[in-house]
């Protein structure tokens, strides 16, 4: 027997079938198919009002590569103050999804953009965080010749990293932002060129637990803003503390308290340098906005017991969700949250091991987990599938079907 | 600075440009776009003829899942005895290029096939390898509804793997294949049932480099194959005895020395039992023909050093070739084989970090290794990208451009 990750409170009310504002898998996936994302809007919505309420004063962004889908976007739009991009692609569906509003403020870091990319989102009026001066003098150059005014913000690599998060991005050399020395130089050249320079964006690591460790980062980003906007004698008019913020994936793992992180965010910021007096602070969160709304439903195609062990195969796998299958960044495989949908309150009665339906070892969804029996036909649930889940798969892998998504 | 895998010695010859059929990877980006993954058609008749010159008289089948791009497929339909699916989608890809032809027989395995994926399968005359008891019953009773004939293999799976495999698939509980033992009772199901009972299908692991290994599997597949056709008295008219068979991807890898592989398999079956005197051996094959075949081709967008550490920033990413990332089924990250495009003869002059577009640190594509000095606007090529490339990775993720993909 091996672990699983927690199951969100959120699901665990009540017994039966597991259920999403009323409505039981079985009903979602007679109405959409599957294997079926479902992405529970009330889940996104009490998270964003835990973020004001620990938060206040703070600017909240969503990072669209978490999760673009266009319905959960859109109701995303309602709940944030701005859109941050990590490709023109993503601008493009934002524009689709009718987001292209004055109201919703879109910004665009990334370390590979193009000078057609860079085109695009001066034309769009986004603001392009920059991560290198050739990067710079490439927008300035596309600013000047399209007569367009570029909004500039000046993306950092900070001289510290974010403890023990799951991806460290920041102390080190690295593809991502300027490296905080340097920065100075790259504002006076924006502001000299005539171009409107944001701020500054700083983001040191994603999916850590720790509200030490997030309360660290951030006190240091502060400090560090003050640090450049002292250099370069300017107010910076935004910074964008970056995320950071987890979410529990796995057995033993605790929620992040924020309620902690806000009140050491309101004390830095109580006692920031005069320089930032004036500056907007916001914070970008992806995963932990829409990480715990979805669950994946995949239906058992077939049950079978292969020298003692047993298996349950089912129509979906590792070209929908990845990331359960461990082949995504982590270095142990390790459980996703996983239930029989259809037995959702029931107590474990064996143990199995998921599969996907692909023609490969690596599709392990749940490997010896306790489950309630399943038998062909009932619905298997992978939580913790609203961020990173579908667009970070291979989806084209064996031209196995499309999954589909919906909000409810 | 880290080691690199081995470039293959077909793109070796003459120095300066990195060229595929005559044409420059730099003309080739020109006619197509960026990235591109280029597949020489010339390297898979290689492959196919060193294959038909060590294992005379044992049929080659391709594996479609290794790359399913139409004009490969078409071009090896010229080249083997008939393509392995691994799904239903695989079928619609092959009718599409134009392949369902009564010269070019279709057989289809996979752990998770559902009833409408053997009902389109028995209506396109595939041979269907059964993984499962309840599969079989499902097939047949289709078969019966339709009042089609069924052509059945059994899949097998085998009380040994593949030793030293990258994956092993075989000796232990699996989802793929039918325990050896209750082989011969599904066999004499399907034969009383009155469908066609095709024969055996035994898959025991893949990436193998050790002739040694493969040898042996062959020879306990024979062997098991016997007995199975001892058991229930008939002999089966063929037996597909996997692939496995490795390409070198890392530093230190040697390639698998297929003669000695095709040497021994025509010993063993020279010894075979009686009852296998009939049986139609193949081989599965794909990795082995078409991974060596591809180069993923990619621009350099940015140049630069951050922290003493020089970053090549590129077009393209992990969201077009996930397994040089090492995010998929690697358990520690090495570096595929890498050059730059248009100083392919040239020495060494740096350490250089490559990565993706992508804003996340896991778009990592070769990591301190030594190249050529490459600016701005250079192409790097990935090698190792014909099988499991771009069909492999997580194409929608981050919303970045499609890559394209070419046969030369």
């Amino acid at each position: 027997m091996k672990a699983m990750g927690p199951v969100s409170a959120d699901f665990l009310r009540g017994g039966g079938d597991l259920s999403f504002g009323g409505k039981s898998a079985e009903e979602l996936i007679a109405a959409h198919g599957a294997p079926l994302f479902v992405y529970n809007h009330a889940i996104i919505d009490r998270q964003a009002k835990r973020y004001r309420a620990a938060f206040a004063g703070v600017g909240l962004h969503y990072a669209v590569k978490a999760n673009p889908f266009a319905p959960l976007m859109q109701h995303m739009a309602g709940l944030v103050d701005g859109l941050d991009l990590a490709s023109s692609g993503e601008l493009v569906r934002v524009e689709a999804a009718g987001l292209l509003r004055p109201d919703l403020p879109l910004s665009f870091a990334g370390p590979g953009k193009t000078s057609s990319d860079l085109a695009e989102a001066v034309q769009a009026g986004v603001c392009v965080h920059v991560e290198s001066e050739n990067e710079l003098e490439r927008l300035l150059a596309i600013a000047k010749l399209t007569k367009q005014q570029a909004s500039i913000g000046v993306r950092v690599n900070p001289p510290f990293g974010l403890k023990g998060s799951g991806m460290k991005m920041g102390g080190l050399a690295s593809q991502f932002g300027v490296d905080h020395e340097a920065v100075p130089g790259l504002v006076r050249r924006i502001v000299e060129a005539g171009a409107e320079w944001r701020g500054l964006h700083v983001y040191a690591g994603s999916q850590s637990l720790s509200a030490e460790a997030v309360i660290d980062m951030q006190r240091a980003t502060v400090a560090l803003a003050g640090e450049i906007a002292t250099e370069v004698g300017l107010t910076p008019p935004e910074v964008n503390l970056g995320g950071g913020f987890g979410i529990p994936y796995f057995a033993g793992d605790k929620p992040l308290d924020i309620e902690a992180v806000g009140a050491a965010l309101e004390d830095t910021l109580a006692n920031r340098p005069l320089i930032l007096a004036g500056t907007n602070f916001v914070i970008e969160l992806g995963r932990w906005l829409v990480g715990e709304c979805g669950v994946y439903l995949t239906r058992v195609v077939d049950r079978k017991v292969s020298r003692g062990k047993t298996f349950l195969v089912v129509d979906g796998g590792l070209h929908h969700m990845l990331a359960a299958s461990g082949n995504f960044g982590q270095l142990l495989r390790r459980n996703y949250p996983v239930a029989v949908a259809n037995r959702f309150g029931d107590e474990p009665e064996e143990e199995v091991t998921v599969v996907g339906c692909l023609c490969t070892p690596l599709d392990l969804l749940a490997d010896e987990v306790a489950l309630p029996r399943a038998e062909v036909g009932d619905v298997i649930a992978i939580f913790c599938a609203g961020a990173y889940g579908l667009t970070a798969s291979p989806q084209a892998f064996l031209s196995q079907g499309a999954a589909r998504e919906v909000l409810v």
